[in-house]
């Protein structure tokens, strides 16, 4: 096969260039049950050419069912190829993270085994071995990585995510290169770490956001790589969800509090290495920071993703440097980003997923922190993941790499949603969490449109009164209390009223809503 | 006051001799409402003058109430001295852990507000001012620090145990030392760091348990030290809980489980550096890693604290090198430790519990970590303080800065305990916890006496199969595969099945416990 004059400007180790392929060769490499690894991370940088041949397979041939794999991914990869593969009956196990309507619909109906584990976690636990023990070479059969080029060394320089992808390559017995050409070339924008194993693990001497420690590319095995395939798509993202006023009431609450901080001490001016997550909640933080109210220079960022709002958090001038494991910019951003290349570049670097989520970076750097939880309790355990307990959304995700480690654990959250047909019909903040992902023992602070808890140092109980109080919203504020009173009323009589609780009536107005339509509740009596 | 010879021996800053004070005239300096810090840890290294002075004077005015602190310790401090300080009602706030039944009752009477914070966040928490935050000048007003030793500098020398003194003398504005005479001189055993805050927070360049990397003391503003107490008891501990026909069964399963490791290549033959806690199923483990059927060599360990089973281990030539936060021996532990002090000191190293209980060591060294909780559910969450879901035992201690970051994260328990009428009454098996310390996303390994299940890379539903399968007490396993499979039934039916469960009957188990004496349930018919 001959290289396009494009694909050869991006390929400069000139050995890989004989085993160009087309992905739709590629079909043989992949057997039924085979454990497959992609690159990507929120629906970016991963393959598009060979899961789409095999998808295409697939479908032509009839073999739904037939052709099921075992596919890990650092956390989400495009929804087109990850749903597809999912409405083809294609996964037989996944993990650790995932975005999709079809994916997620497998993953609730028992069709596919998902486990989501801590991002920050995945990638190591996938090196020991844990995710491969049944097999007997304890490895990942293929993976396949998407690359915006390849060096003289035939190592990979990734696109907009590095997620999990030196892990993956590191446990593939073969590899399959896909060369985005659609897409500029990122090289420059990565430092990228390899994982050794304890005892010879060594600490990440990264004491800053802009520390480089890595290399600007993932070093590889020239041998294992089996294939070189050109891709001519780029990733296919959404545009990001808008702010509304509930989201930025909220942010309102947490810059007033970051304020307060300052000014007491506890905070430095230019406040500490930021993470932000995904949604409207974090787009209106990011933006309320960006804007000349809040007043806050010399920012930094330290983050699992980048959405649009930092572009205007760096066009605003007050962001000094940002680090991330992926760019998740809507089409338009990575237009805007493009253009900016010159400006954007210098203050930008993007790590491995384990690094960008590192337990003891996050720490040691004394990250803030923020969130958005399916519910809060009222003694500020968070879920994260599994409405009623049981549905799956999209998993674990890095919330609890961050939120355990952070100096500020911050969860925010509207303090109501709508259920189908009460505007009001699901309350954020429960009597008790019916799937724990954070625990009462990470959370510092939430902050819905109504208020902001500060729970630091305070015991249940308190915490209970002003949770309650302060970020309840005010149809559910009357329940919530009675709940508590109630709780604490029967459990101190007993002789147990460190974390009062009704254990049989705690799920009472989860149960409203399932048969009622939303969680007012009439009377906590049973 | 005149020194003793003894005290001279052990004081070798003259300008402190000229502080030494009776602890019964300290009093004024602890008003109502102060904040007070203690050294200790695990009930070794407490201060026991002072606060016996302090107590006598409550009990000898009848100032039960009068005098109220918020006391804040590295873990538990010893039970005569705090649970007398609760007796009298002296305690208005306690953190992060403790032991003993009457401060457990002051704390679930309402008595007593008492929250529990991961023992290795505890100390950096308290240095941000997050405990101190109504205070005008956010600092402890006293700490009173237990020392073995002072140097000419000025610095502590500690006891058995180093815990958040660093922290609670660097946080506080006076400080007491209480200079330990009855004891022998703990010199050479410690390795103390103290805090520097964000952003100019260091890595711990810690690579193997036996690294040093700080001081052998607790260095010390003297300008601080206001008064220096002879103290003349020594540590009241307890014996250890001893091994029975359950713990050694548990362990048993344990050891098999690390040798199919060892086997498979996941583990080297000395293992990694292990993590064990308190109690009669960590005495069978340790137990069983120093008798000859276990035959693993040149053992190292991470821990936070040391009980007497590891001096058999180091007797018995298979552990080269052990480090913690605390010795906690029985009296004749101690005893033999003081005897076999040549032997053991060079193999034994004391720091304080930021480092000891550090996610970031833990998961670099790749600890085995390995725990006891109150339950443990069918999905692999597991409550390690709660008793239904409210009443305190302990406190969460470092249970989970362990289980998170650990490379094995082990969770060991009988299958059963007895309630008041039945000895198998409460199965620490259950649906669903009904508190939750330990997420799902944390634990590798769940092992009973009935057997071990290894969860790794499991979904939910493999998962609660295995569990009840491997680990659940034969008079309980159909009660939970029985809702097991009712829960996935009506989950999966509703789409709604990743993790299925009966949310308006997952605590009956424990409802019935309560009215009827045991969880053995007749049915899950609402």
């Amino acid at each position: 096969m001959a290289a396009s004059a494009l694909l050869k400007s991006r390929v400069r180790r000139p050995s890989y260039l004989k085993k160009l392929a087309r992905a739709e060769d590629l079909i043989d490499l992949f057997p039924n049950g085979s454990y497959v690894g992609w690159s990507g991370f929120t629906g970016v940088g991963y393959p598009k050419k060979v899961p789409t041949a095999l998808a295409d397979h697939v479908e032509k041939n009839g073999l739904q069912g037939q052709l099921k794999y075992n596919l890990f991914v650092g956390a989400s990869s495009g929804a087109e190829t990850e749903n597809r593969w999912a409405r083809l009956n294609m996964i037989e196990r996944r993990a650790p993270h995932q975005v999709g309507k079809e994916i997620a619909k497998g993953i609730n109906n028992g069709n596919i085994k998902f486990f989501d584990k801590h991002l920050s976690m995945f990638p190591v636990d996938l090196m020991y071995g844990y995710y491969t023990k049944h097999k007997a070479n304890n490895k990942l059969d293929v993976a396949i990585v998407e690359a915006s080029a390849i060096t003289e060394d035939g190592g990979v320089i990734p696109g907009a995510s590095v997620g999990a992808s030196p892990e993956i390559i590191q446990m593939a017995e073969k590899i399959i290169i896909e060369v985005n050409t659609a897409s500029p070339s990122f090289e420059g924008l990565h430092d990228i770490t390899m994982t050794d194993l304890p005892p010879r693990r060594k600490p990440y001497l990264i004491m800053a956001p802009e520390d480089r420690i890595g290399t600007p590319h993932i070093p590889i095995d020239p041998e294992r790589v089996v294939a070189i395939v050109e891709s001519d798509y780029p990733d296919q993202t959404q545009p990001n969800a808008p702010e509304d006023a509930t989201s930025r009431a909220i942010a309102s609450n947490l810059i007033e509090f970051l304020k307060h901080e300052v000014d007491h001490g506890r905070l430095p001016a230019n406040l500490l290495p930021i993470q932000s997550g995904i949604g409207n909640i974090a787009n209106a933080v990011v933006g309320g920071l960006a804007s000349g109210g809040a007043n806050f220079k010399n920012l930094k960022v330290w983050t699992e993703v980048l959405q649009d709002s930092f572009l205007d958090l760096f066009d605003s001038g007050n962001l000094d440097f940002a680090t991330a494991t992926s760019i998740r910019f809507s089409p338009e951003g990575f237009e805007r980003f493009y253009k900016g290349w010159e400006q954007y570049n210098p203050k930008l670097l993007l790590r491995s997923q384990q690094v960008s989520n590192s337990p003891e970076i996050i720490r040691r750097l004394g990250v803030i922190g923020m969130n958005t939880p399916v519910e809060v309790d009222i003694y500020a355990h968070a879920n994260s993941t599994c409405v009623m307990g049981s549905r799956m959304l999209n998993g674990l995700g890095g919330s609890a790499d961050f939120l355990r480690s952070a100096k500020y654990s911050i969860m925010h959250t509207p303090s109501t949603r709508p259920s189908k047909t009460d505007p009001h019909g699901v309350s954020c903040i429960v009597p008790m969490c019916t799937h724990v992902d954070q625990t009462e023992h990470d959370l510092d602070v939430i902050v819905t449109e109504q208020g902001l808890a500060d729970v630091r140092g305070l015991s249940p109980r308190e915490r209970a009164r002003v949770i309650i109080d302060k970020c309840s919203h005010p149809e559910y504020k009357p329940i919530l209390q009675d709940y508590f009173d109630r709780a604490e009323f029967e459990c101190l009589r007993k002789g147990w009223g460190h974390e009062p609780h009704l254990l049989w009536q705690a799920f009472n107005m989860h149960k409203n809503l399932n048969e009622k339509g939303t969680m007012k509740l009439d009377s906590w009596d049973a």
